[in-house]
């Protein structure tokens, strides 16, 4: 179904490089995995995608579930075929929707946070549009005010409806300003839909467990145990670690310790370009990310020496491309000037060339990345 | 600098097949010019535009004289490196904004009318927003509220520091509700303005024509044999032409017999699918016009079996492509189930792979209409 082949392990951190097998077939790993919530690159087409190296996917289960509803997909031949991409997709299983639209909505925070905050998500709190379960989450949806229930059984149904390669487990991604009791009740309830979603799956579609317990240590310990003990095929890590880049890699250490050495390990929404060398070191195989793509819709480009807010007006003089040092085809053709004047005339043309500039440099650095480790250098 | 080599004519319509030489390549004609108005073709890469067959494209003044500014595009190195476009290039002349800006903007009125209208545009009579004298026009901008003020010289400066390979002269885009005497009045204006593009011209650069006249046939022989006795490198042909497709005939072939036939004719604006074959026959070498761009990003594309209106949500269950004798990257990789899904989910990549499919199917029809000219069956 879907396997990881390890081919070489770093000696000074636990990096590695592998090649992750799916029916639709083989990625290199470490990756970076494009994130098509709606079954589309944003300003993107299936081909520009391919042309930055990307080889892996991720589709959103609830969004698809709104729109265009999963047995539209699964009538047009499922996922591969509907948006024309021949590669592996995974899909995530809502469980990132349960925060974004409900503590995340109701405090403006992301899943991250940089610093404490005043509010606080005790036990039995609840959010504001939806509602937590034993049972599953009630959603109200932000299109039409119509209620949408999701459970873990009815998230591995509609995941397997929509065909992809690699499903999700659904948990509750735990809001960073929940207490201990409140992230102790959370994971608990996360591993017994765990078990649930394992019962309710499709047989033929790898699922992917994932592992809670925030930046509590002995949470995170004890979450990896037990869903790394279940028959999952290969082990998310999700939600928040903590206040600092450091923190993060001291919480993946403990969760990364517990999973099971030849099953891959996907990080869930984490990807500035300094964390990837971080991550991967800590024995992370992919990880999905919004940063390259959303950033560059809104004008910010990555580049070698550093990001470049591209709808300044000092960039109209500036025949440069985004990063003299890219290959990409964005670089190969256009100039800040010309890509700074389509933001600033709010032509969407801008907003996919800078998203294949972002694609791409992400790309390089994990093909830097990979080299690395094939050269023992990480 | 520009010309057109004629290689076939038609023996039962004006139809001829030729070769449009320029600095920047040539192009087989008659052919569908591509809109950038803002120096990119909406929602398109220009590898892109090239994969759709389209081999020139038409740039705007006004626009850009507004946003970036012909400087910046100048100091880029000019408008085809600044928008990474090798073909050849034409830019408008301004005189499209002085009627969509003015008469077209008061009364909510295209330049083409399809019936009579209780508004009427007289002698003396001045738009709301910007001011028409013998000196030039005097535009408010509609960004900031800043004056603007174009004249033939300043639009054929601006052309030249954009630096097309073929600018336009600086006219009155005369509105379909004006009357003879206001047409009479325009037109004249629009000939002395010509004159006075020829001697602001830059020489190195080609420099079209612009016969107005509206839907006076006496007045559009008067236009024709007035534009075609200056030294222009070929002709446009403005403004409207009456109620009906056999007016828009008639009124071209009153203007094409005036023309000189070794020289370049573009109609500008006009394009619908049934007008092609139509245009062409008139003796039209070149035309452009917004309708496959516009209408794809608006959710219509055109078929060989008519239009599809593609957000419609019957189009969620159709795996067929949006054209299933179409040959485009659009129509061989992905379903009307999935464009259907892009369109209502608001995906700007729908709006991307509609125009690539219009524009294409447009191309296809211009290539068939070469070889019917070809083959004498036109």
């Amino acid at each position: 179904m879907v396997s990881l082949k390890i081919l070489k392990r770093s000696k000074k951190s636990r990096a590695r490089l592998g090649i992750l097998k799916t029916p639709h077939g083989e990625v290199e790993t470490p990756t970076l995995v494009g994130v098509a919530t709606q079954a589309t690159v944003k300003a993107l087409t299936v081909d520009q995608v391919k042309a930055t190296g990307t080889g892996l996917l991720i589709c959103n289960t609830f969004h698809l579930h709104l729109k265009p509803g999963e047995q539209v997909v699964k009538k047009a031949g499922g996922l591969h075929k509907f948006m024309g991409w021949k590669g592996p997709l995974m899909t995530d299983s809502g469980g990132y929707q349960v925060f974004s639209l409900g503590f995340g909505r109701d405090f403006g925070v992301g899943k991250i946070a940089h610093a404490p905050s005043k509010h606080k998500v005790g036990l039995k709190q609840q959010p504001k549009l939806l509602k937590i379960t034993e049972e599953g989450v009630a959603f109200t949806s932000y299109l039409d005010g119509s209620r949408i229930f999701l459970t873990p059984e009815k998230s591995m149904q509609i995941q397997a409806a929509l065909g992809a390669d690699i499903a999700f487990a659904f948990d509750e991604c735990t809001p960073p300003l929940a207490d201990r009791a409140y992230t102790v009740q959370s994971m608990e309830r996360t591993h017994r839909w765990a078990e649930r979603c394992l019962k309710a799956r499709d047989p033929k579609q790898a699922v992917f467990g994932i592992v809670q317990g925030s930046k509590f240590k002995d949470l995170r310990t004890l979450s990896a145990r037990i869903i790394a003990a279940m028959p999952f095929d290969g082990f998310g890590i999700g939600g928040e670690f903590g206040y600092s880049k450091s923190d993060m890699s001291a919480m993946l250490r403990v969760v990364v310790k517990e999973l099971p050495d030849n099953k891959p390990r996907h990080l869930l929404g984490v990807g500035h370009p300094e964390d990837l060398a971080r991550v991967v070191k800590e024995g992370v195989d992919t990880f999905d990310c919004t940063v390259p793509t959303q950033y560059a819709r809104h004008g910010t480009a990555f580049t070698s020496s550093g990001r470049i807010e591209i709808t300044k007006s000092r960039y109209l003089a500036d025949k440069k491309p985004l990063d003299p040092k890219c290959e990409c085809s964005t670089c190969a053709t256009y100039s800040r000037a010309y890509l700074c004047h389509l933001m600033r005339s709010k032509e969407n043309t801008g907003g996919t060339l800078v998203t294949i500039h972002n694609l791409y440099y992400f790309q390089a650095l994990m093909a830097k990345i990979r080299s690395d480790i094939k050269k023992g250098r990480m």
